[in-house]
């Protein structure tokens, strides 16, 4: 692997994170807190790394698929530890391992919480902990792509690693312009939403954080109750639809604003993904309207956010989805393994892989019937190859390889099995709560150092797809070639 | 698919399950106990059906893989319904529901009961029950091949779809002797077994129920303590051991007999399976010695025992693993995944798929390393083909899918996740107990008739292996081709 250009990335990575701390310095400054100090020397450091990393003098011809997973592996871990800094020089976060734990969980878009009273931290470092969602959820690198074009065509690899889902398209043969293009969409549907939450009668800071936590599909809250806070129909619902929005392919609004309606609507991935949420809405509509008192809006609402969130890999709330009937659980818990969409801001396993999968048992019977016909699993009319097939097999298997040894780990600390496995549920599939003591009403605070670091790794892991990360591992990639 | 095939194929197996019933009625006959009539009934009914179907004059020139796999199936589910009887015309068993589920947890080895009170039941009853672990482990298809050769060449598709493991190897080129080979090998450890647990001092006839349940890897105990009854450490040590070696691949002694220990010691999967047994036992050893007053030989005897039980899937029990610490639970939870080795009478998933999972993962992180690499996936110097590839994932999917929907149906039962999770998990893996309340005191008894159906499903889907199963399932397989 050529380290050097692994490092000037990481140089331009860190430019850019010390650079994206600026609002929240602003808003320490407005509001003259205790955490000013703690912004300015981060902000001086990591600028400082990153302008040093940037200015070697390396050109990209080396970014080859290695150098592309490694630096995207390497930039994001550096950049949680990077960015826990204000959380651990204002003291808000006294532990650094809970700093990195709560920072990477932003940028990951997990969500899970080791703080245990959110509602007593300081504006700025609020705002800090939301917009790591923001940054998170599109792609940091995808982000510095659209700003840098100069890091050559071969930077492909970097958004293949980067992406949610099986394969990166480019929506224009340009990478900086597709990079540019999902940005916009991304900024512009945000925007709508911070409206809409203001309109709906947000505050407008908190319309802000919370608006980054549902572009993201993160689901840090400014509040302990998360959005039941609000108690607020019209706030859950534009919560829900708008989690929903961002669980899908951007690709699909792409095609939506050239006019192309048809193929977005047709496209075989959202269907599933929008009739897994239809049909698990109404059941566990149906099966937690005892608990409401038969109100159908209610259980409804309630049913449809939570589904939304869950899904979607957001994590907030807005009941404790704790007290529900283990069938309500058992759903739930299902959504979590899923995820989003391909190409969302979304985590977990993701349907295209679930719908490929699926076809692939289906073809496989077939196959045992038939066994001369020559028919192959199709997607949206295309085939999959051998290739993909068997590198979405090999995700899914490393992906439930990682959960079984991460529960393992975790469960040295002793909390029970809904606990343990839930956790790291939530945290690989970049979720945020999961059942009992992490449940929406939780938090992480509890488990030891072992534990945190473990599921710290699980949530990177996981934002990243396993093989950027685990490629890591092997000794070979160190080699000078 | 050519129905009528199939169906001389289950008269033939029926034939044989009537005449197997006979040992049972003689118990029944020498206590003169009140099941005589159940059996007498059984026995008649049963071997008219079979004798009906196995004259039907048919060619077997159209066994192709679809009949193999739909007869193995089929007779499968008739053999667990009709197997049924004796415990339901007897009155022992009053659900039909409650005693197909014993007799299916019977044959596919599984173990779990619902049985409130075993040890009420008469002897010959007791008998039947864990004659069929015996039945079932090496396959009641294999034992029709071993006696009937007339079935003729193409019949390895039978074996194939019956057999534990992603392929069946022939030990010599007949398959019917390669049958016969399998049940004199299967007949001879059993019987060392039965003779070393009466010099133990165990009683004769709990020897022979003892013995049936841990060769075929099933666990049907004739006492509510199950093994921890005795209290006998040599008794402890012995089945351990036996449960570890019906866990292995027969093959591997087939070897040993020829003379061949090398390779037999060699083989990967063999190796793999040992040093997860022993590092298991040795971790759960000191995560529990606390509890056993830190007697290490206490300690080491319930370790081994309870490793050995649930990594072979076969689910006897010394200690009551329930109250162990969450980090025993989960390294058991993973061998109860896990499973036990390719043709073995365990069940899981097996070590030999998990070992090419592994080894594929590793596989892919060197070819992002290397891309012009051309090294490919080899178990014992043999290279993976991509089709075995691609069927082990595709077995590793459906598994993990069936888990997931099982799990969601069995949760409207309103039981806690962990009794919910691994009574699943149990019965698909062929185990037999799970945790909580289905832990190894615990029972199945509570349980709906709908979640016992869906159980009941999961023991034959995994005792089969997924496909065999779900293949029925198609349309398709039906129609006159």
């Amino acid at each position: 692997m050529n380290i050097k250009v692994v490092l000037k990335i990481l140089g331009t990575v860190l430019f850019w994170e010390a650079v994206l701390m600026f609002p929240s310095l602003m808003i320490s400054i407005i509001d003259d807190s205790y955490d000013i100090n703690a912004f300015v020397i981060s902000i001086v450091l990591i600028g400082v790394i990153g302008i040093f990393l940037k200015s070697l003098n390396i050109n990209d011809a080396h970014l080859r698929k290695r150098e592309g997973y490694a630096s995207v592996a390497i930039c994001w871990l550096v950049m949680s530890l990077l960015g826990a800094l204000p959380f651990y020089f204002s003291g808000a976060i006294p532990s650094y391992v809970d700093a990195v734990f709560e920072t990477a969980s932003g940028f990951t878009t997990t969500g899970s919480s080791i703080v245990t009273d959110i509602e007593s931290f300081p504006r700025g470092l609020l705002f800090w902990r939301s917009f790591t969602h923001w940054i998170g959820g599109m792609g940091v690198l995808v982000f510095t792509l659209a700003l840098v074009p100069s890091l050559g065509a071969r930077s492909v690899f970097l958004a293949r690693a980067e992406s949610p889902g099986p394969s990166f398209g480019k929506l224009v043969p340009k990478l900086s312009e597709t990079a540019k293009i999902l940005y916009i969409i991304y900024g512009a549907m945000t925007l709508i939403l911070i409206v809409l939450l203001m309109i709906a009668g947000m505050p407008v800071f908190d319309s802000l954080i919370h608006a980054f936590g549902t572009a993201g599909t993160g689901g840090f809250s400014s509040k302990a109750l998360s959005i039941g806070y609000y108690n607020n129909p019209w706030i859950d619902w534009i919560i829900a639809i708008f989690m929903f929005l961002f669980g899908a392919n951007f690709a699909l609004y792409y095609l939506i604003i050239k006019g192309d309606w048809k193929s977005a609507l047709r496209n075989e991935e959202f269907r599933f993904y929008g009739l897994t949420v239809i049909a698990s809405t109404l059941l566990i509509c149906i099966n937690i309207l005892p608990m409401y008192n038969y109100s159908v809006s209610e259980a409804l609402r309630h049913s449809a956010f939570q589904v939304s969130t869950l899904v979607t890999t957001t994590g907030y709330a807005t009941a404790d989805f704790n007290l529900w009937p283990m069938f309500s659980k058992s759903v739930l818990m299902m959504l979590m393994f899923f995820g989003a969409c391909a190409g969302s801001t979304g985590g977990g396993v993701k349907f295209i892989r679930i719908l490929v999968l699926i076809k692939s048992v289906v073809y496989e019977i077939r196959h045992t019937i038939h066994p001369n016909s020559v028919q192959t699993v199709k997607i949206d009319g295309k085939s999959i190859d051998n290739d993909n097939l068997k590198s979405i097999m090999i995700f899914f298997f490393s992906y439930v390889g990682i959960i079984i040894a991460a529960v393992i780990i975790v469960s040295l600390d002793n909390f029970d099995f809904m606990t343990t496995f839930s956790a790291v549920l939530a945290t690989i599939s970049n979720i945020g709560p999961g059942f009992e003591v992490v449940g929406p009403m939780g938090n992480f605070s509890e488990f030891s150092d072992v534990s945190k670091i473990t599921m710290t790794a699980c949530m990177i892991i996981g934002r990243l797809e396993v093989l950027p990360v685990i490629t890591l591992l092997s000794p070979s990639i160190w080699k000078k070639h």
